[in-house]
């Protein structure tokens, strides 16, 4: 199962000690030294012996990626000491850096291409997008203005929309490419303080009577972390989100949140933003969307809707059920990067009111300005915090293309199939339950031997399921096979199992399962 | 000098209607449709040949850019029609995405690539880079988390020591690579408020009686419009930067800004931080960074150095006197992606108070804990407002092994010679003049005709001398040879020329003078 590593250690004495670069090869292989000689770039033979090299360390690492322990058996800080620790003062031959890259980069990495990847959020850089992505970085487009890349720009526009589209949201909605979903959040948020007319691009938040009694954003108690750090960076501090408790399927409760709008509301708070979750990253439950769009609508407040992970569902027409309501929103985030098998980064962000993303980010210097066209332009740099910007539109116009929406509805339709197939094990063992609903993808549960199950609930019996669990978890991924991550539903140690990598067929989730019986078999009767 | 784009108009109609995607290859093509059935990735065999295919592509597209105008003679808003308006709902064959990719995208790109791209502050996707980016594609990490990419996460520590070691700075400097010097200088300055004491990650900026009379930032009227958009961003608001004037090189005025800074807590305001320049965007003009720091220090401010585009200079020990006094700064940043030939995007931030960094982003919500690791663990996305991060690392280890830091040296010295050459052909022809001094590799210069020089300062000459230096430059841009931008300097029309791609040659500057001169001849006499 492990991939051998013994060239590693030999490899390692003279990596850490940069040795001077000697001749190894041919002195006309144009993977020697002589390729980085002059003031110029690698000579064009040696780049391009070095991108076909290059080209099948990646076919060969997509090929073998199931030989690797999804998790590496290493401890942090195992890994710094293999690199030296001054910088290379000379150069290095391409040949050598590629073989130290073959001995030290992979055999540390967590692989999130391996099948058995069934932690967190499971993504996959998909052969498409990785196509993408080596276009993208030789071409060195930066379209943070329309001049400095008009394919960059208008291409954009074209995904954007062919998303917006395959998602089933009105024309309405216009949108970026950002880098992550806590940036298309943070941009939301910044949006809606401009909405709330607080004028905060301007002016701020600082020193201000009409905000004297400080200001609120609300989500539930199971939304993302990038929520509260949005509202961290942007000036508006942890106390103002406004966690709305959540009912017993994790999903937000309506009325409390009406009722924590009113009760800010007569204590001279000012409520700016709702952020609803359709697939929260704990338990993928569902906020009921359509309800809290009313209460925004009524209350005035600018309604996000993040759904990162299980946005990509909606492009399955016949499991729109759960975004009943999305297309009431001012912005809604989906990452192309989690479950649309695009490489990180890419984040979409949607929005029915752009010009307020603008108010919140544009300036023009000088140095920027367009002179000699006269249609209008759009500068995307003008609708988010940074200036320069990746162009993310190329992969995933491949990967659109490459797959059509149909090849990527059967992918997702196959990954909720998978999942649902994996709680019908779960619910079918009396030694095991289910802590969550399975909406989407991703499976929550836990090992709760049917004989504890009979006593009444008990914190200490529950504490020690939760030290049962997280060995069994542990034990799970030390395998090597596969990798499971966890959470914390209601207080319980929950175990997730989420599917989400184009590798994944029903074997790994079969084995996932086996493993987590044994272990649950060997540590249940320790 | 036009590449050819006759294949375009007839790829055309086809690209625009989405036809289904007919076998035009042999079906044992491995670029052919069967490689993306099925419910997994592309296939193999697929992919590989498709990636060598790519290879291929970039390699061409590196040794013929100059072949192609480095801006398109295309008007905004006629790129968008040549692609369809709605998704693609079946796959496409990669052998025709390619097709299509070499009809449609170079074509319409801005070559930063190119030699004679001289506007904005010129970069490069060197090989080396380009080769760290098709690997971290396909190993597709997310190191934020050390647990979610062990390698990402250590080898990171690496570059930036490496980084720092090259830029001559103290090891009290650690740091990271975040995307884009906005980010870089935005989390520097949410660290800033930590460090006032303002508790802003929890409490926020509202509301609060001890900021009644607002916050302030400092930096030049020539400093960078990411930082006045960092304060926009981060709840501070345009108004909160007080924009100190500049002397007759464009240089902080430090007497100035003593005296805004006294002035403004005279009036109650609490002041939080400065941002010197090394190197501004307009004329790389260098504000004196030593005497900002001895304020700094006085007044208990966080200072940080803006050095995204000149900072790659210090790695040569002979030209660090324009550093002199940033080894004393809390925070730095230097942009690989601009002069350090980094594909995008790669910035790096370096701080001697990482902990304050922390203290502004930290979140650590149950599903992102590592249970299983007793030593202490850094997790990047503790520091920084997103929490995806890509694997910037690597492409860095790559870069600066191939070239070693003397290769790097040699090709920015290289480019400083380029620009100080172009200098002096200014300065010696009585019929134009340079606009600033050059201390790093860009040039800030107008036609004025002698005839004209020898009148006294007239505004009405200054306008028409402003629209014929516009002119002259548009002319000149419409070549296709060269590429150019501009500012305003002390109120007048500049024309930049700016070198930083390592693709550039003195024939290249060379033709950017003849150029400049023959349009200004033709202009001027007319």
């Amino acid at each position: 199962m492990r991939r051998c590593t013994s060239s590693w250690a030999g490899r390692l004495e003279r990596v850490v000690n940069h040795p001077a670069s000697e001749p190894r090869l041919a002195s006309d292989d144009p993977l020697a030294l002589s390729g980085v000689h002059g003031l110029a770039d690698l000579d064009p033979r040696t780049f391009r012996a070095a991108a076909h090299r290059v080209a099948d360390l990646m076919a060969d690492y997509l090929e073998s990626v199931e030989d690797y322990p999804v998790f590496p058996a290493i401890e942090p800080g195992s890994i710094r000491p293999l690199f030296p620790a001054t910088p290379p003062e000379g150069p290095t031959a391409i040949a050598e850096i590629l073989a130290d890259y073959e001995a030290l980069i992979p055999p540390n990495a967590t692989h999130w291409q391996h099948p058995g990847f069934l932690a967190y959020f499971g993504t996959t850089a998909s052969g498409p997008g990785i196509l993408g992505e080596m276009l993208t970085a030789a071409l060195g487009q930066n379209p943070m203005l329309w001049r400095t890349s008009p394919i960059g720009t208008e291409l954009e526009g074209v995904v954007v929309d062919w998303l917006r589209q395959g998602l089933g949201l009105p024309s309405a909605f216009d949108g970026l490419l950002t880098d992550s979903a806590s940036t298309s959040t943070m941009i939301a948020l910044a949006a809606a303080r401009e909405a709330a007319g607080l004028d905060a691009a301007a002016e701020g938040l600082a020193g201000r009577p009409d905000l004297a009694g400080g200001v609120r954003v609300y989500a539930s108690a199971e939304a993302h972390s990038s929520i509260e750090k949005a509202c961290m960076t942007l000036g508006l501090g942890r106390a103002s989100l406004g966690k709305i408790p959540v009912n017993s399927r994790f999903e937000l409760e309506p009325t409390a949140l009406a009722a924590a709008i009113s009760a800010d509301r007569s204590a001279g708070r000012v409520p700016l933003a709702i952020v609803a979750t359709i697939g929260t990253t704990s338990s993928t439950s569902i906020d009921p969307v359509a309800e809290i769009a009313e209460i925004a609508g009524r209350e005035g407040l600018w309604l996000h809707v993040d759904a990162a992970y299980a946005g990509a569902v909606a492009l399955l027409p016949a499991r729109r059920a759960p975004f009943s309501g999305w297309e009431l929103a001012d912005s809604i985030v989906v990452n192309p990067h989690k479950w649309l098998f695009t490489p990180l980064d890419a984040s979409l962000l949607l929005t029915r009111r752009m010009e307020l993303l603008r108010a919140a980010f544009s300036l023009q210097p000088e140095y920027l300005r367009t002179l000699d066209r006269q249609a209008p332009v759009r500068d995307y740099s003008e609708y988010q915090p940074q200036l320069g910007r990746r162009f993310r539109a190329l992969k995933l116009w491949i990967l659109l293309r490459t797959f059509g929406l149909e090849g990527l509805r059967a992918r997702i339709d196959h990954h909720l199939a998978l999942a649902a197939g994996f709680a019908e094990w779960v619910d079918a063992d009396p030694d095991w339950e289910r802590l969550a609903p399975v909406p989407f993808s991703t499976v929550c549960f836990r090992f709760r031997p049917a004989a504890r199950a009979r006593r009444p609930a008990d914190p200490a019996v529950d504490s020690s399921l939760d030290q049962l669990n997280a060995a069994i978890m542990a034990g799970v991924n030390r395998s090597g096979e596969v990798f499971l991550s966890h959470t914390r539903l209601a207080g319980r140690f929950t175990i997730r199992l989420a599917v989400g990598n184009l590798r994944t067929e029903e074997r790994h989730v079969a084995r996932a399962w086996a493993l987590l019986r044994s272990e649950a078999a060997r540590l249940g009767a320790a």
